[in-house]
C-alpha cells in the first residue's frame, strides 16, 4: 500500500479562543503524520473550519491522530475523509458528448430532426449502428456482486466502484467507452435475458466478478447467442497473462512448455481457465490439484467442470495430495489460498523451478520464502515484481475484437494476447524479476491489438479488417 | 430545417490527366451548392483523392451536384458523407474518467486494492452508493424502439441514435451523466425486470419513445417497484412544457384555466398525460376527442384507459366528432395527425382562442391557417415560434429529482416544473409569440430544478434537502 493512498483529510471546527493551531500541528507530526495542505472552509468570529490534509505511513496513524487531537482544547472533529473515498466521490466516470450544442444548428444535427435520418439509415441496415452509434466503441462491464475481489459475495451497488474503475482502465489504456452495470439480480437465466437484451446498444460485454458456477454457464450461453464479443475477464484475463508471464519464465530457464509438468492448484473458474490456455499453447502435462489433491479420471467429481478436467489433464494419473504430486514439477501456479505451498514442496520440484503464487491479497507462499529455491516467482501483487494483473489484457483484448468486428473472443486471439503479452519483453531485457511487463508500459495494447486481429482474420471471426495503427 | 444541418462531404478519385477541378468548382456552384473546404487523402501519380465540403441549402441540390458531376470527365464518387452523419460517426457520447490514472498509485486508489475499502463501505450501508458511485447523478434513457420520433417501431440499433442525442443533452443542460440503453425485446414484463435489474447502476430511469399501451404498464409497474425516478418523458415532458405554455398563453388572454373549455384531441399517451397535467393544475372542463369523437362516461370503450379517461373528462357529457365539441371551446391542444383541424373549427371558438397544434412533423393546422383566427398558436416544431419542446423540462426535472434524491417524480413536482418554465417568461415579455422560453435559455434549468426540489420536498419524497446553487 502506497503512502499517498493512506492520505486523509480531516475537517476540524476549531474554537478561535481556545484552540491553538501550533499544538495541532505538533500532535499531527508526533503522531505520525505529514501536515501537507490547509484550507479555510469557513470563518465567523467565534470559529474557524480547515481542512487538513495529512499523509500517514499508516492506517494506524490516521486513529492516533484523531485520538490525540480530540485530547486537545477547543477542537472538534467534523468529518474525516481519506483521499481514496475523495477519489471515489460522486463516481470515477462520466458521460460526455464528443461534440458540444450551442445553437440550435447543433442540435437540429444530433437531436431532432435530423436525427431521424440517421435511425432511418441504421433502420434499413442495422450493420450502420457499427459506423453511427456508441456501438462500435462500447462495452458493458457487468456484474451481479457475487465474487467481488476478494470480498466474496457483496451488495451490486458496493461492486459499482471496481466496475467504475475497470471502465476508467477500458479508456485510459485503450479508448474503450465502458460503462460499469451492477445487476440487483444472482438469477443466471434472468442475467442471460439482461445481456442479450443489451445487445443493440454494446459491441463487447465483459463479465466481471461473477462466482462460478454461475460464471461459466453465463458466459457460454451469451457466446452462443450473441454475435459480439463475450469475455469473463476473471477467467481469461487472469490465465491470459499468467500464461504470458510464464512463457517467458520458460524461455528464461530454457524449457519448452511442452515436455514440463505444470502444478495448477486451486481448480475454480481461474485454475480451470489457466489450464485451458496452458493445453492450448502446447503443455501435456498439465495436474489439477484442489481440495481433494490432485484430479484425476479415475475418480469421480461432483464438482462441476472437474470430471471434464480430470480427462484432459493428468496424462500419468498422478494421484495424492499436492506435497506429493509436486515432486519433479517444473512449475506451480496457484490460484488457491496464502500458505497452500511451502518451501519444502519447491524443493522437491525440477530444476530451475517456477511459482506463480497468485492468490490475492496473500500468495500461496511469500516470496520471500520462495525466493531462495525459485528460479522464477510471480504474485497477483502490485508491491512485488513480476505481477499478473488482468490490466495488462482486457484494454488490448477487446480494442482488437472490436476493431475487427469479432464476433467472439476465440481461444486463438487469447493465446495470440498472451504471446503478445511476452513478447513486449525482448530477449535480452528478460530477468528472474522482469517476465511480466508494467501495465503502463505503452507497447502492450498496440501488440495485443494487432495479434488479436490477425489470430481473429485467421480464424475466421473478423468481420472487417482493420487498418493497422 | 437550417442551412448547415444539409451540408455534406463528396470523397472524388479524380484522374490527373483527364479531370479540370474548374470544372468540378462550376458545376457545384451552378447546381446550388457551396463548396467550402477540399482536403486531400490521398495522391499519386495517375490520382487524386479529395474531400469537397458542400453547404446546399436544399437536399434536392445534393443530388444534382452528385449527378451532374458525374457526367464530368475523369471523376469518380467514392462516397458521400453528410455533416448529420458525420456528426454521428463513432457515436455521440463517450465515457471518461474523471481522473487520469498515470502512475500505480493512482491505480491503487481506483482501482485494486484500495477500491476494496469503498465497496466494504457501501456494502455495510447501500445508502452510500448514492456518494461514492455515479448512481449518483447517473440516468438511464431506455427505450425498446417502438415508437421513435414520428418513425414509429424501428429496430433498437437504429433507436440509438436519439437516445444518444438525449444523453447528451442531458449532461449539456443539466450536467447529469445519462447513459443510453436500447434494448432487443418489446415485452412489457422483460423491460420491468431488465430495469429493476439496473437500479444499482442508475439514480434515475428515463423511459423514452415506448409505444402505448405499453409505456403505461411500464411505467406503473417500475413506479411502484424501484424506489427512484422512473418518467417516460414522451408523456409527461410533452405534458408539462405543454402546460408551461398554456399558463402563459391564458395569462395573455386573461382567462382563468378553471373557467376554460379545452379540447385534447389525440387521446394516446401525451394526449392522457396533457389532460392530467390540465385537471392537476385546475381545469376542470377538459374533453378528449379521439377516432370515436368526444370521450364520455356514457359510453364504454375498449382502449386502454379510455373509461378511466372519460370519468374524470367532459362533465357536460358532450358528444360529437371535432368539429361539433369544438365550439366555444377556449383552448384546442393537438397530439393526433396533420390536418385534423380548421380554419372553420377555431372559428367556432370561444373569445381568443388558444390552439396548440403539436402533431409532429406536421401540426394539425399549419400555424399560417391558424394565425388570422387563433389569439395564440404553438407547435412542436422549432421553425415556427413557441416550440413546446421536451428538451426545456427534462434536464431539470431529473436535475432536481436527483439533488434531492427524490424516491419518485409525483404529479407535484411535474406540476411545479411547469409552472417554472412557465415563469422564467416575465409577464412583462410575455407575448402571443413568446410564451415558451427558448431551450438554450440558461434560467429554466435551475428554475424547474429549485421547484421540482420544493416541491418533493412538501410532498414527502425527498430524501435529502440539497443546498441551493
Amino acid at each position: 500500500m502506497s503512502k499517498a493512498s493512506m492520505s486523509f483529510i480531516l475537517r476540524l471546527k476549531l474554537d478561535k479562543q481556545t484552540a491553538s493551531f501550533g499544538k495541532i500541528a505538533t500532535v499531527i507530526s508526533s503522531s505520525g503524520g505529514d501536515l501537507v495542505a490547509i484550507d479555510v472552509i469557513k470563518e465567523n468570529k467565534q470559529t474557524t473550519l480547515r481542512d487538513l490534509s495529512i499523509n500517514v505511513d499508516q492506517k494506524d496513524a490516521q486513529n492516533l491522530i484523531i485520538n490525540e487531537l480530540r485530547k486537545l482544547e477547543g477542537i472538534s472533529i467534523q468529518h474525516t475523509t481519506d483521499r481514496t473515498f475523495l477519489a471515489h466521490s460522486g463516481g470515477k466516470i462520466h458521460v460526455v458528448p464528443k461534440v458540444k450544442i450551442d445553437n440550435r444548428d447543433d442540435m437540429s444535427r444530433v437531436y431532432t430532426p435530423e436525427v431521424a435520418r440517421v435511425c432511418e439509415a441504421i433502420d434499413q441496415d442495422v450493420e450502420r449502428a457499427h459506423e453511427y452509434t456508441i456501438k462500435k466503441n462500447a462495452v458493458a462491464v457487468i456484474s451481479d456482486g457475487t465474487a467481488v475481489l476478494g470480498l466474496g459475495k457483496i451488495k451490486p451497488e458496493a461492486a459499482m466502484p471496481v466496475m467504475e474503475g475497470k471502465a476508467m482502465l477500458f479508456k485510459q489504456f485503450a479508448d474503450i467507452d465502458a460503462y460499469p452495470i451492477c445487476l440487483d439480480t444472482q438469477d443466471p437465466e434472468e442475467i442471460i435475458t439482461i445481456v442479450k437484451a443489451l445487445r443493440p446498444t454494446f459491441g463487447g460485454i465483459n463479465l466481471e466478478d461473477i462466482a462460478s458456477p454461475n460464471c461459466f454457464s453465463i458466459e457460454q450461453r451469451l457466446k452462443q447467442e450473441l454475435n459480439i464479443p463475450v469475455f469473463h475477464d476473471d477467467q481469461h484475463g487472469t490465465a491470459i497473462v499468467a500464461l504470458a508471464g510464464l512463457l517467458n519464465a520458460l524461455t528464461l530457464v530454457s524449457k519448452p512448455i511442452e515436455t514440463c509438468k505444470i502444478i495448477v492448484c486451486g481448480i475454480g473458474a481461474a485454475g480451470m481457465a489457466i489450464t485451458n490456455m496452458l493445453l492450448k499453447a502446447g503443455a501435456t502435462n498439465v495436474i489439477g490439484v484442489d481440495v481433494e489433491g490432485a484430479l484425476h479420471c479415475r475418480k469421480k467429481y461432483e464438482r462441476p467442470g472437474w470430471n471434464e478436467f480430470a480427462n484432459k489433464t493428468n496424462p500419468n494419473n498422478e494421484e495424492g495430495e499436492l506435497c506429493e504430486v509436486i515432486k519433479d514439477a517444473d512449475v506451480f501456479i496457484g490460484v488457491s489460498a496464502p500458505g497452500l505451498l511451502t518451501q519444502s514442496d519447491i524443493k522437491q520440484m525440477a530444476k530451475s523451478p517456477i511459482v506463480f503464487a497468485l492468490a490475492n491479497p496473500n500468495p500461496e507462499i511469500q516470496p520471500e520464502e520462495a525466493k531462495p529455491y525459485a528460479a522464477v516467482i510471480a504474485t497477483g501483487r502490485s508491491d512485488y515484481p513480476n505481477q499478473v494483473n488482468n490490466v495488462l489484457c482486457f484494454p488490448g483484448i477487446f480494442r482488437g475484437a472490436l476493431d475487427c468486428r469479432a464476433k467472439e473472443i476465440n481461444d486463438e486471439m487469447k493465446l495470440a494476447a498472451a504471446k503478445a503479452i511476452a513478447s513486449t519483453i525482448q530477449e535480452d531485457e528478460l530477468d528472474a524479476e522482469y517476465i511480466i511487463p508494467s501495465v503502463f508500459n505503452r507497447e502492450v495494447v498496440p501488440s495485443i491489438r494487432q495479434a488479436v486481429i490477425n489470430a481473429a482474420i485467421t480464424t475466421g471471426v473478423a468481420q472487417i479488417e482493420p487498418d493497422s495503427h
